[in-house]
């Protein structure tokens, strides 16, 4: 991909870094098009390196363009060391919220000299903007997410359990052409729903529940996270009020999107709309975060966010009210965030669904 | 887990440190029973704390025994320095495969005087000897990714495609009882069998196919890892030869597992029953690994390990061969070794099995 590369070429340019190591999958995959597991990057001012085990050798030789592809047995960081690819006291980025401790030690016992730079998110902050090309894609897999929903449907009614559903869930999805679960699902009915990261259980859904349903796809590596709730029977008044109050903070969002924008303000829409209405306390987690490659990228829009919302950020947009012992609620949908404002890709009804 | 922790508190005896950092989820759940994904615990000569942030507060009071809980905002790391644990210049050791170099900065900043030790896997290697409960954990696993592949056996027949067996597979291991998926299943057929890390892909199952299936499943958080080969019709008299070599490496290696022993000389076993065959270049990649609540733990079973396989270690045996562009056979049972020797746990017929 020259264009990313040359993007990040120009930002270690104004960072007087000479070299930029990385290792997360998810880089590998969006600079160099490799999809396997055990690669390492390097970025020089002048070129790009990929070096990956024999295990990748085929694949890498397929998968990966305008990048000098090394093969090691084992030591990645030797095969780039015997490159000279930078002076010896250069000064180097790396990925510090992914790179091991291990990893780093085998770069400095390679790079005795190198001076190491922290980067914070040098390479997220490139890929919150996306191509057009991967805007095709995002569309894609928040259609496929869209209709996974639509045929879970049926499956959802009083008697079947949390565990029940999400078999069925990660079923339609790969039948839908998801390629992965992009996290393991959420389906947490009745008190658990107001658990904003609870795991299925074998409890099942009974009248009077709220049910949280949170899930993804994957479809040409990129990522959709799609969050709906149901109420089976008839829920509380406290419930079925605060569920209209979260079906308008997502409306009042979608009307306020606008990039660029400061993440922190996207949030502060649904945040102040929920202290107007006393539910302040009840959405204790962020508005929402960028989509890509990893499910949670950045922008990451929550009320401490420094970042800032790109033209061209596809976003999934999650408002929720939890109420301890009782239940909770949560929307989300992924959004596309223009000049002109936000499109909404994903295509799901937002008015609570009763099953019985 | 008081026994775990003492353990682990002996260790650091020998090896002279005050504290240890522990930031892997899997290792989390080990010492202290936590099952969230974010937490930080740390053993000193005196106490053990858990660290973890206001989303697992219950979670944390509800799982972990044995520990001080510490319930921070956001800085786990400021949260264990206010309670003092050790001397501000203490010997520190760390899970160096794990820890993140964000990690390790926080931690650099709150106890600046702080001396890093390498520990080269000091809790792997206490937790690659199983207690008696966690064998039984690991049986029920193993009984269960037995009867979800004898389930899965009937939707194996030419025109499936490898993804469509990956989502069964998947569905019936959620209904069987697995919490989830281990690892991306591998369904990899035909020339595709040849990859030892295919993933699944569209293409149909036909006739002449060996069919690689390897999946795992997760009980009470203890997993299975599994696999088999199937052909559909008749196959290559190549492929058919080669087979039955893989299932005699089975049968020569339980026969030789008993506990303690180089995990090497094991692999050496199925090494050099391959090459006595003329196969030593079709079996490349390690025999197999140890299993527990990460699915690939130690011992490493491979020609370079220096690992010992002790009593009650519970470990995946998977040799295979491969022939580049022709295809390739696995078989993977989950075995218990003791110094009687080895008991098979998977409960699944090793001889080749035909589909149409």
């Amino acid at each position: 991909m020259p264009d990313r590369i040359a993007r990040v070429q120009q930002r270690m340019k104004e960072l007087r870094l000479h070299a930029f190591f990385l290792s997360a999958p998810s880089s590998l995959r969006y600079l160099f098009g490799f999809t396997g597991s055990n690669g390492i990057g390097l970025i020089t001012s002048d070129l790009p390196y990929f070096a990956t085990d024999w295990r990748y050798r085929d694949q890498a030789r397929e998968e990966v363009a305008g990048a000098e592809i090394l093969i090691a047995q084992r030591d990645l960081v030797g095969a780039i060391k015997e490159r000279n690819p930078f002076p010896l006291d250069a000064k180097a980025g790396f990925e510090e919220h992914h790179l091991t401790y291990h990893l780093l030690a085998q770069i400095r016992k390679h790079f005795p000299k190198l001076e190491f730079k922290l980067t914070e998110h040098l390479l997220g902050k490139i890929a919150a903007e996306k191509s057009r090309e991967e805007i095709l894609l995002l569309k894609q897999a928040a259609t496929t997410v869209s209709t996974v929903w639509e045929r879970l449907l049926p499956h959802l009614r009083a008697g079947a359990t949390e565990a029940d559903i999400t078999a069925e869930l990660n079923y339609i999805a790969r039948k839908c052409g998801s390629q992965i679960e992009p996290f393991e699902p959420i389906v947490a009915a009745g008190p658990r729903s107001a658990l904003p990261h609870a795991r299925s259980s074998s409890r099942p859904l009974m009248h009077g529940d709220m049910v949280v349903i949170d899930f993804g796809c994957v479809v040409e590596g990129y990522a959709a996270d799609f969050t709906r709730t149901i109420a089976v029977g008839e829920p509380d008044k406290k419930l079925r009020d605060a569920y209209r109050i979260v079906q308008e903070a997502c409306d009042l969002v979608y009307a306020s999107a606008r990039a660029p924008m400061k993440a922190c303000d996207l949030d502060a829409v649904a945040r102040k709309h929920f202290e107007a209405h006393g539910l302040a306390q009840c959405f204790n987690h962020s508005l929402g975060h960028g989509l890509g490659i990893d499910v949670h990228s950045l922008p990451r829009i929550g009320p401490e966010s420094k970042d800032m919302i790109p033209a061209n950020a596809v976003v999934a947009i999650e408002p929720g009210v939890y109420f301890p012992g009782l239940g909770g609620m949560r929307i989300e949908d992924d959004v596309l965030i223009t000049e002109r404002g936000c499109e909404v890709l994903t295509n799901a009804s937002r008015e609570l669904i009763c099953v019985e």
